[in-house]
């Protein structure tokens, strides 16, 4: 190909709702990725990976708000003519896969997974089309118990992670008991999803938008009109009433799902997870339509500031629920299951917001600098010689000068240079330029010195002892 | 949602050319991943990530083989009306975000990357529409230093992966070199491409098919013709012998790319990589268009069997090349660049055939049997204990009887279960049984003795030890 006359030259940029990552969060996200998986496998949880397509009926149409054309998801037409989307979450194709493997599998079957999810929604801040789920499902067991499993696992990875105990909760209600409420209040069954996601958004926009959701409808600072259930004030003053009780005494008694929720409590007290750790809150809805029975979330309560500068609570980072529908959709038996996703990034960004994300990164690299551009081949063998006793090194390997050089390793945050002029090869010798505390002492001395004092940070030594006196120069940085 | 009618059940199945990938591999290629990331990261290659979407012009027409429709890309419209594209490889997206990030950037940018890239070809055996590189680059100098590095890091990363010297080869060439010979030889310009494709085939399809593609044309085992060239007799004898020499001398001598040949050939020597580890190979041409200079191949050489049980060399698992002009798309200027491309699947497929994938695994979960259902939240407590000592372990989740949870704790592997029946709780005790010495027993002593001697691979501890017990059981059988 030739290169593109000026007119038609594409823009360098990336559709809205996507975006780059850099050095500093893949280590951090990659190292947390590891605490959960570490924690997961003790609980007997197993890897799997589905791939990013499925065909569309596999997947089937359970997320909120898909009022826009495609959907939600992102789909196109293969070659057979048939629809493929992209995975919207990690729990459908989960379905997919026990649903087509299921006589091979030892069940209950017990699997994590992380991967990206797409989503063709509307981008907004901090809102993308593009993110990681970290799910962990245990399928083929209707029992609570598996339902108190996936809570106590997402407890003990909240802690593994370093977010000690009174800065999070595990808060689970069941879809029964909303049922049962809505059944005593008389919601209209044609407004019932509408209620069940008005309630969901009480943690997030408090009370007052709920009421206008359950209402007439409510505007939201974007200006977009959201219609609301049109319920009477009685309806929804008794709709916030149940959501914002903390316990199960009162209008639950007698709901099928009441029974469900009292043996989890009665597991989490004999593993020893308190109500400090894990309780029951009414309010916890879960948006996605597949959810049949327990449905929990993990909210972080220690307070951030929004983007308005206000105190918040930092909220939601993942959840889950029983699903016992969706693997019978495949098969037409019943093949109960339930799980827990992580929000990756919202987890992350908590664990940023905790200074709990401390820098494990490697070290910056090492900079040979190239004085002398016929001796390229010998610059080389020195920065091999680096890496092979496993020094993270580079060459220099543009065309600038000295000066750009260094200004080169000073953005890489180098620790050392490796200098060697033709007097210095002469003599068989390097210099081992020292940036940071270079930078200190020329900060330190001011004006009052000469430039030249700050080579105090640089010695020289033989070049048959490089590799050593490097190692050296970086343990005393440590 | 309710549950479908059973006319309407979808079907649980795959898209063609999608496959799941189950714990063992997830392990494999995570543990291969982490040794190829440090030895880039020793090279000073600092880790990047792009989306999975990018605009369709963003990522160019660059692919071999574009004829079918969708152009072997997957694209969908956005609610802008702009196509967007899943990347087809993580060298044009990488282009994308150094022009988008250029002032930013401390240049030459070294950077590493891993991750799925989609194919919308025509899938077959070991042939994916969705499959993962890790690819390292070098953005912003256009030194003969920078492909001999990437070069040598692959090198050095084979052999981190404890593929053996001898075992693999690193060839290069240039296609500055192809273009002088096509010169010489008078190839006409339009089928050029054509050309380079056929001779990219000598490795994996032997001579004749080249010389067919060369000439008239190729039918292939499914019946599919591809256009051959249609050079003269002469023009096919000439091309294939230049393609099957070894050595720069004779009919390359004076062409451009020459120079850049011997001078990556002389940083080689200087950093003592000698010809069994990378050598030139006039035959290497890579297929993608956006190659300028030096390109690259990654090929391990030892024998395995085709699928027609035939001897053949394992192949290549990776290669890369210059490609100076797909970051000047955007910015309109000359941004030399580089990189090497790992095919990750190939190269775990490598690792598993030479029995380099010995299972770092995590041991199977031990297992505790549910003998009585009232006693669940118990069970749930010696679970949690075992968890909390760091030993993986799982309390069985479903409802079936004793025999049936020894059977499911044997398909998991476990290597101990934790039995206690209402006598034994009585008496505060618990049994741990040693599944595999327990059948390894009962294998042995046949049918002379009765089941019951088996018991000998079962101890009674107090339930107080249940921790210490265990763990030194598992000590035991490591």
């Amino acid at each position: 190909m030739g290169r593109s006359p000026q007119q038609e030259r594409p823009k360098a940029r990336l559709p809205k709702g996507f975006r780059d990552v850099e050095a500093e969060e893949i280590r951090g996200v990659k190292e947390m990725l590891r605490v959960l998986e570490r924690v997961y496998e003790t609980y007997g949880f197993e890897a799997l990976e589905t791939p990013f397509f499925e065909f569309s009926d596999a997947l089937g149409k359970f997320l909120p708000d898909q009022d826009r054309p495609n959907e939600g998801v992102f789909s196109i037409k293969d070659e057979d003519d048939q629809w493929l989307s992209l995975r919207y979450d990690l729990t459908a194709p989960l379905a997919r896969y026990v649903a087509e493997n299921y006589e091979g599998l030892a069940k209950p079957f017990r699997s994590y997974r992380s991967g990206w999810v797409f989503r063709n929604e509307k981008p907004g801040p901090g809102r993308f089309r593009q993110f990681m789920q970290f799910d962990a499902d245990t399928v083929g067991t209707a029992s609570p118990a598996a339902d108190a499993e996936v809570c106590m696992m997402a407890a003990d990875a909240l802690e593994a992670l370093g977010i000690e105990r009174g800065n999070y909760v595990v808060k689970f209600n069941s879809r029964k008991i909303l049922d049962g409420v809505q059944d005593q209040l008389k919601i209209p069954l044609e407004v019932r999803t509408t209620w069940l996601r008005a309630l969901d958004k009480l943690e997030r926009l408090g009370p007052q938008a709920v009421r206008e959701l359950l209402g007439k409808g409510r505007k939201d600072e974007s200006g977009d009109f959201t219609k609301g259930a049109g319920l009477t004030d009685e309806q929804i003053t008794q709709s916030l009433n149940f959501a914002e009780s903390r316990t199960l005494k009162g209008m639950l008694t007698g709901f099928e799902g009441t029974a469900e929720v009292e043996e989890m409590r009665r597991l989490f007290d004999a593993a020893g997870y308190g109500e400090d750790r894990i309780r029951f809150d009414p309010s916890v809805v879960r948006g996605l339509d597949y959810y049949t029975g327990a449905v929990f979330e993990a909210e972080l309560t220690f307070e951030t500031v929004d983007d308005a500068g206000q105190p918040v609570r930092f909220g939601s980072v993942g959840g889950g629920g029983r699903y016992d529908d969706l693997v019978a959709r495949f098969r037409g038996e019943a093949v109960p299951a339930t799980g827990f996703s992580m929000g990756v990034s919202r987890l992350y960004a908590a664990l940023r917001h905790l200074g709990r994300t401390a820098s494990l990164g490697s070290l910056a690299p090492v900079v040979v600098l190239v004085m002398d551009r016929g001796q390229v081949p010998h610059y080389q063998q020195l920065t091999s010689r680096l890496r092979a006793a496993g020094i993270r090194a580079e060459m220099y390997l543009g065309t600038a000068g000295m000066k750009a050089q260094m200004k080169y390793a000073d953005r890489r945050g180098a620790p050392l240079v490796v200098i060697q002029g033709p007097d210095e090869r002469e003599r068989k010798v390097v210099q081992l330029k020292d940036l940071a505390a270079g930078a200190a002492m020329a900060r330190q001395i001011d004006s009052r010195e000469e430039w030249r004092s700050a080579r105090a940070a640089q010695v020289e030594v033989p070049e048959a002892e490089l590799v050593p006196a490097v190692k050296a120069a970086l343990e005393q940085r440590r």
